[in-house]
């Protein structure tokens, strides 16, 4: 059977075919489709009791249609990801109900009652109070997992070998971890910022600490990561009256550096609280950065006497978690920096009325990160720092 | 056609067979097995004019036999990396005329007029003036051509993938990066040594620092490495007057941290200046980290502006040039001391009239390797450690 492209109105007899849907007749369809790169259709019944999703890949990116062509097996790698995590983490990513290689569809859980994280924030709403704590967690059972600590070597090898992703990692390599810094016709920012991007570009300290994590991207293989953890890949709401959290999206996953998911995390956490504190609606902002590092480190060290493979000291843990830290503040800072000044800017800042003093400061803060990240060893440390960039950002849009 | 394990009296019509060698009538077999893990034939013909040598692996460690079973696919892997040498540094390996996969044999360049370097180091002849530079060298231009900076990224991800070698990786976990430093029925050494043994076992220190290098072995996928650089693996001699030298033997190989190589290369070069001052037969040992260094740097150095990611700028191949040292030094400690108190010991101390005080002074060495390796910057820096060393050793074998 070859893989060929569903249409809503495929859905129906596709869902029935692959014995997820029972009556045929008691089905509608609606395509949902969001993000940048795959379709998503809804299935429900009428009487709204029943919802499945089906995610489908493209051999192209959505957005752009046939002239940019992306292998659909991207697919694979989020059904990889997915099966990893409903081991360790089944309650922090949506149900899976099945994948089908030949047609790189999954069919999930409808999340259609849950709302993005990032739309919440920037709706002025607050995290809640378990949303970062959880998703730190997420990261550490995930990671812990997939590393030589949770995961005998020579599953772990072969874990690396099935998960090497060269067209999505490229996606990282170009996009975030070289082009800002370079002149590249992807590159775009508000006129206002131009002095800025241009002293990053001409920034050779800059550009050879972003090297030097860009190269940590390519070579670190300690974990399955989800690859693109932003706040527009995490589900929050509640149901029965308790909280739930969904990660979704991890079609970026590959066997990599543990810190680029934290990282990734904290630049969207960033990035939202100079987004709260450009409208005056900062709420539990602050606390997010700290609170997901704890959930994270916390989880890690829960999970690590039951590491697989004991020479690895409690001494050593230590030291490791805090590679982990360093990476993670230094990615944290590549990622504001390239949705800034680079190719895919974040609604957070774009939306807002005057997007310029928050854009600077925040970017000042991602340089500061990636500069700096050997001498910041607390989330305080990151804190204060952000409260200086915002001063100094707010200073200079002044003059 | 499936897996035959080939014996003498096969070898002829197998070359045959393959298109190797014509004259059935003109053709002699002698078996030349020598490492541990495979066995290696030679053919020739009467008039000694022509040579080939065939190695097969075995679906088991050849010195133990079918009581340890091992996977002929590591005759896969020393195709691979024979492979990626060939197109960047075909002077130093032997030639190879063919991979028969079936049967998991090579056909190769007959070097039975070169000599094993351990065994002319063993015998008191100097290292000849090139070898240990071609080695560095050797090491760079596999390394680079199977980096980030020689290959593109996607094909690399599709050479880590195709890379993977849990079944061998795992010796070297276990045998080089843990067994040594924990009680462990592989582990034996000289009874003179009892204490010093048992100082590496309670010493925490070390361990969490050889859990550190372990980790980067495991997870530090920066080039393809030959994976035991030893002088058991390099042939050297001369041919129409010219000096020669062969790596041999790559079947460790795997996408690993570069350090690992050199550091292997320079554990031996270490113990065989140990051997040679406890006979007095000191010639050109002194010089020859510092030229394996030098040559390796200076290839690498060479090689850079040809690289295909010029992302990576000059500031960061010092760094990366520094960290690959660093983890050289640790390295080369780790194979010093497992080669002591480990597994399998090394003919260089064990067949010394008394191989205690070269073996304390060693095995010291080999602890101040790792635990000061980021204090060391220079091969003269590692030359002093070894004469103090080897001074305490002396003085403490004679109390």
């Amino acid at each position: 059977m070859g893989y060929r492209i569903l249409e809503p109105a495929d859905v129906p007899a596709y869902l029935h075919a692959r014995g997820h849907w029972d009556d045929l007749d008691d089905i509608r369809v609606r395509e949902v489709s969001d993000g940048n790169m795959n379709r998503v259709f809804l299935a429900s019944n009428a009487a709204g009791t029943r919802g499945l999703a089906v995610k489908q890949a493209l051999p192209w990116v959505r957005i752009a249609g046939p002239s940019w062509p992306m292998s659909p097996e991207r697919a694979d790698a989020e059904a990889r990801a997915y099966e990893q995590v409903a081991g360790v983490a089944p309650d922090k990513i949506p149900a899976i109900h099945g994948y089908d290689a030949d047609n790189y569809a999954l069919v999930m859980e409808d999340m259609s009652d849950l709302e993005v994280l990032r739309t919440v924030l920037n709706e002025g709403a607050p995290y809640g109070p378990d949303t970062s704590r959880r998703i730190g967690e997420f990261v550490a059972q995930l990671t812990f997992a997939t590393s030589d600590f949770g995961m005998p070597s020579a599953e772990r090898k072969a874990l690396v070998a099935a998960s090497v992703s060269p067209e999505l990692c490229k996606i990282t390599e170009d996009v975030v971890l070289s082009e800002p810094y370079i002149e590249h016709e992807h590159n775009h920012w508000h006129p206002e910022l131009d002095d800025l991007a241009a002293e990053f570009r001409a920034d050779t300290r800059l550009r050879t600490e972003v090297a030097d994590l860009r190269h940590t991207f390519m070579t670190s293989a300690q974990a399955l990561l989800h690859g693109d953890l932003h706040t527009g890949s995490v589900m929050v709401g509640a149901r029965d009256g308790a909280p739930v959290i969904r990660v979704f999206d991890p079609e970026f996953s590959f066997v990599g550096p543990i810190g680029y998911d934290i990282g990734l995390y904290w630049a969207n956490v960033l990035v939202a609280t100079a987004r709260a504190r450009a409208l005056g609606t900062v709420t539990d902002h602050a606390a997010q950065l700290r609170l997901s590092w704890e959930g994270f480190e916390s989880e890690f060290r829960r999970l690590w006497p039951t590491r697989v493979d004991t020479f690895f000291d409690d001494a050593y843990l230590d030291r490791f978690l805090r590679r982990v830290w360093t990476d993670a503040v230094g990615f944290a800072g590549t990622e504001i920096v390239r949705r800034i000044i680079g190719f895919a800017h974040l609604t957070d800042l774009t939306t807002l009325p005057d997007p310029v003093p928050a854009s600077r400061a925040t970017l000042r803060l991602g340089r500061q990160l990636i500069l700096r990240r050997t001498e910041l060893h607390h989330p305080e440390d990151i804190e204060n720092l952000d409260a200086a960039d915002t001063a100094d950002g707010i200073r200079a849009s002044q003059v």
